[in-house]
């Protein structure tokens, strides 16, 4: 039997049921699509996972990276992997036929990377990150760098990266010093150190390019003087051959987990030869690699849901079989004991476990569908779905991120002294998670960046938006009998909300910024859990549809066990919203005032 | 600079301010103790876990235990801890000098053990081991065993062990099936299996003492046929020659994290030819174990609150030398970077870090003068002191482990990329703390035990005796000005906790079991926050006094960062009560109701 880590009636019942995504293929730009060829292309997925990835999921693990001889070896199937994602059109599953691509929806593209992240994550990043940095050469650069770079990155031959990091300009981007000196040849000399580069350099792939933020000479201080190059580790001279380009890998790091990947420090003209090509305009890197950085943020997200739900399936897998103790009301030692799903405390951690995954999926494909329909449509509409796609991408990468470790830790608690040993995948998943709250930027910069940026930008707009999208749903659900209670819960919820962002709106005004900052992590926390309740009223609306009708003993039991889920996020996980609604209410700023002299003892 | 995982101030304060600890030198037990003999016995564990512990941290989560030719080989310091916690007094620390011990209050005791877990776990897990077992033989053994087994054992150069789960046994004890059967010599001839066993072989002594559950030949079933044996790895012929007795290590297992401790499968019998030699009287031996297993709990609090210690030193050494980034009011990129600690969610997670770490600690010491003040008196004082500790014990041994487990990983998470990798120890305490919810009773248990049992017992004795310790700090802190607002929030919460237990009681009466018990974890937590935060007021009260004093600037600065802590603790984690309360009052039994055929989709 094939290791299950992912729901494929699940990721159909949202697809189809939840966001009608047959729907798109309506517009012009999607007509050579149906759901027949979704359904082709959703098993595809599932047959590279299940083959190709997660047969490799605890080699990778066991057998990290390492650099010798300045040259990072990986897993021998990478190669495989880059060539079959390449070949396979999954690189460029999103991008326009005309380069090359296969035009899919991103919401489709995003259910075959969930189900691909879930049956192996580290492996999984290498083609994803090669799509971020390819679809940004393509919205952002020549045709000549389109010609260069695209074919290969695209076939799974070239990796692609994004190198922001450096020693000093972690979470500070504005104090990024990789310098761009201009040459009179059109190219510029690069100069300086990149960190924590993931997949940024391997020998899976023949050449690897690096979308690198630096600092043309003379560039104003600040984010405001960061321009945008593709830095090749080999670039092509004259004739096309490929030669070096002075690119070093002077570090790779020893990780908790994730380790399929290398992350590594870089060093950039050591030899004074390192060549960058200006993507776009100078000073506007910040701004072209918000691009790549907001679809990736998505791919955290992604990732998290992903990895929970293979520890979901994991955890369910063992409490199904792993028979231990007694029901508390039949203790009778002479009778077999019973699997411990029927536990009810087990049942309650396999119950939060799917409450994290599926409404973090819900939601994440609702992001997709926002980057779809943005896509495809125009001005007043166009700037609509970005406007959602903006707001909610902080709570889409960190809500799946910060709870999908609890939820993982959960899947290993079932296990109880097997969770935490090697013989289960338990032990892994815990280890790989671990990096999503920190990579592609903190949870507390998604916090900064949803309360100080989101909330606030155009005059609240995009959060009227999002109230607006929520009260439709209510909308709908208070229309189900069975329904109506938690439609009013979530309006209360709702209220909440809108209650907390004007008292905050408020301290904005009338006190310091890093007092109104101070809980943006905590106001993080509570928008989430909101918008993770209307995904799951989103679900339900389609859920109670669904039993209304005809359905198969197998159907019937998928149903019910959403409508279980769905009930348990509102009574477990809603419920923690008035302790944080209160908290952010106060507006007594301690963790400002609190002085460091404080801490030390 | 050595490096600080423990805060000696403020284990003082803790010793002295807040639990007078020197009042216990005024019974005749203690009478040969003083405050400067305690002082000089904490300094010399400072100096154990500085000089011998911490210096091998990292070497020995990198070198685990192997298992060659049937020999655990584990880190060569190993034999020299044991040897120094033998010699130093440090293992018969609490026993009665007649058994050889220091005769020291179990509080100090738990102190130092506190300071030698932050510095190592795995290593402090050795000659803790052996000091439970050890007492389990003075408390229950006959004069001969005490004999044979404890002057070795006490002075570190034998191995003590619990040995109690099985393959089929884990949580569910009344499975054992470890057979004892009688011989005419008097002792037992021991067959089965045995896992899970920490410390359970060694190359590090030269003898394993395991005090093991089986079941004598005939004896009924489940937990009241259960008796405890002590079954040596060796055994002393008649001419006092260790001889082997047949307890082979089958396995080790690999384990995410607390590597320094093997922990072992072992085979008794396989040759008949393995004796033990039974404790006490047949069939009481859960009873026996719980005397252990209790001690073993606190000791998992313990050492789960000391890893959180640890972790919490090391992400505020980095958060102040780190700098990155700028004020919110102060975006100047041409001025220089600030330390991260100046950062409000920064400060927040180690604000967090150390309510949990001081309010898990001074719960512990709570416990631990409990313990002690059982120990001293007779009677119905005896019997309350039993009571309260009694309570206290699954959430002394929860809280630490589940909150540490946050608390780890908001150090962690205080070092971004770094704290995800192998260069600081935080990647490590993140491994090494997820054992606590685990071991020694998982977390679920410990909310059965609570609920199930321990409020129950005796017409809730318990349970008013622990409501009448928390008023009295109530009525201590009301009586403050500073404290009013607090003690109020107490009292208040105080309620709830009453008004749930009384509603969850109506469960009991008009349910079954299974729905009473089904979100014991639920109560567990709520109980728990209610029971720090009385601990944070308690800590409060001897704050305030000493702000009142003439202090040192350093002093302020101790007392001022309590004053924060606790005050943090009552605005973010006090406020989670409402939201578990809402949900333990409602009986919507769907936990119990969700089948199982449900979760498969």
């Amino acid at each position: 039997m094939a290791t299950k880590f992912v729901s494929e009636k699940n990721l159909k019942f949202l697809l189809y049921d939840v966001f009608n995504i047959e729907s798109l293929t309506q517009y012009p730009y999607f007509k050579q699509h149906n759901r027949k060829m979704f359904d082709m292309v959703l098993d595809a997925a599932l047959k590279i996972g299940q083959d190709l990835l997660r047969p490799i999921l605890e080699d990778m693990d066991k057998i990290p990276p390492v650099l010798s001889d300045g040259v990072v070896k990986v897993h021998k199937d990478v190669r495989k992997i880059m060539k079959e994602c390449g070949e396979g059109g999954w690189i460029a599953a999103t991008f326009p036929e005309e380069n090359g691509g296969e035009q899919l929806p991103i919401t489709i593209s995003n259910c075959c990377y969930f189900i691909m992240a879930a049956a192996n994550y580290s492996a999984y990043a290498y083609p994803l990150l090669t799509t971020g940095a390819a679809n940004l050469i393509i919205s952002f650069g020549n045709k000549d760098q389109i010609k260069t770079y695209l074919p290969n990155m695209i076939k799974g031959k070239w990796q692609g990266t994004m190198a922001l990091t450096e020693p000093q300009a972690g979470s500070s981007l504005s104090d990024i010093a990789t310098s761009a000196e201009p040459t009179e040849e059109g190219y510029y000399k690069i100069k300086g150190q990149k960190i924590f580069i993931s997949a940024g350099d391997h020998d899976g792939v023949k050449n690897v390019v690096h979308l690198m933020l630096a600092r043309i000479d003379g560039a104003p201080a600040g984010v405001k003087g960061i321009s945008l190059f593709v830095v090749p580790k080999k670039r092509p001279d004259k004739k096309g051959k490929l030669v070096s380009n002075d690119v070093t890998v002077s570090q790779i790091y020893h990780k908790l987990g994730y380790k399929g990947t290398p992350i590594i420090e870089l060093s950039m003209g050591e030899k004074d030869d390192c060549r960058g090509y200006l993507i776009g305009e100078p000073h506007k890197g910040l701004f072209y690699m918000f691009q790549m950085m907001n679809e990736a943020r998505v791919g955290v997200g992604l990732g998290a849901a992903a990895v929970a739900s293979a520890a979901y399936y994991a955890s369910l897998d063992y409490s199904l079989s792993r028979p231990q103790g007694r029901k508390i009301s039949e203790k009778d030692p002479s009778r077999p004991q019973i699997p411990i799903i029927e536990h009810a405390d087990v049942k309650r951690m396999l119950l939060f476990q799917r409450a994290v995954v599926d409404g973090s999926l819900s939601l994440l494909l609702q992001c997709s569908l926002y980057a779809d329909l943005e896509k495809l449509s125009d001005g007043e509409e166009k700037e609509k779905y970005a406007l959602l796609l903006d707001i909610l991408t902080p709570i889409a990468k960190s809500y799946p991120s910060e709870m999908g470790i609890h939820s993982v830790s959960q899947g290993l608690q079932c296990l109880g002294g097997y969770g935490y040993c090697e013989d289960f995948p338990l032990e892994q998943y815990y280890r790989d998670i671990r990096i999503n709250p920190i990579h592609e930027g903190t949870t507390g910069i998604q916090g900064i960046d949803l309360l100080g940026r989101k909330v606030m930008m155009k005059n609240g707009q995009a959060f009227i938006l999002f109230l607006e999208e929520v009260k439709k749903t209510i909308t709908g659900a208070a229309a189900i009998p069975e329904l109506k209670r938690y439609a009013r819960e979530l309006f209360d919820v709702l209220e909440i909300l809108v209650e907390v962002t004007d008292s905050l709106k408020g301290v904005a005004i009338t006190k310091r910024p890093e007092v109104f900052l101070a809980d943006a992590t905590l106001y993080l926390e509570l928008f989430s859990i909101m918008t993770i309740a209307w995904q799951w009223l989103l679900q339900a609306i389609h859920v109670q549809k669904a039993l209304e009708g005809e359905l198969s003993q197998k159907e019937t039991n998928f149903y019910q066990g959403k409508r279980y889920v769905f009930q348990y996020f509102f009574a477990y996980e809603l419920s923690k919203i008035e302790g944080l609604a209160r908290r952010l209410k106060d507006s007594n700023p301690f963790t400002v005032d609190m002085k460091k002299e404080y801490f030390s003892d």
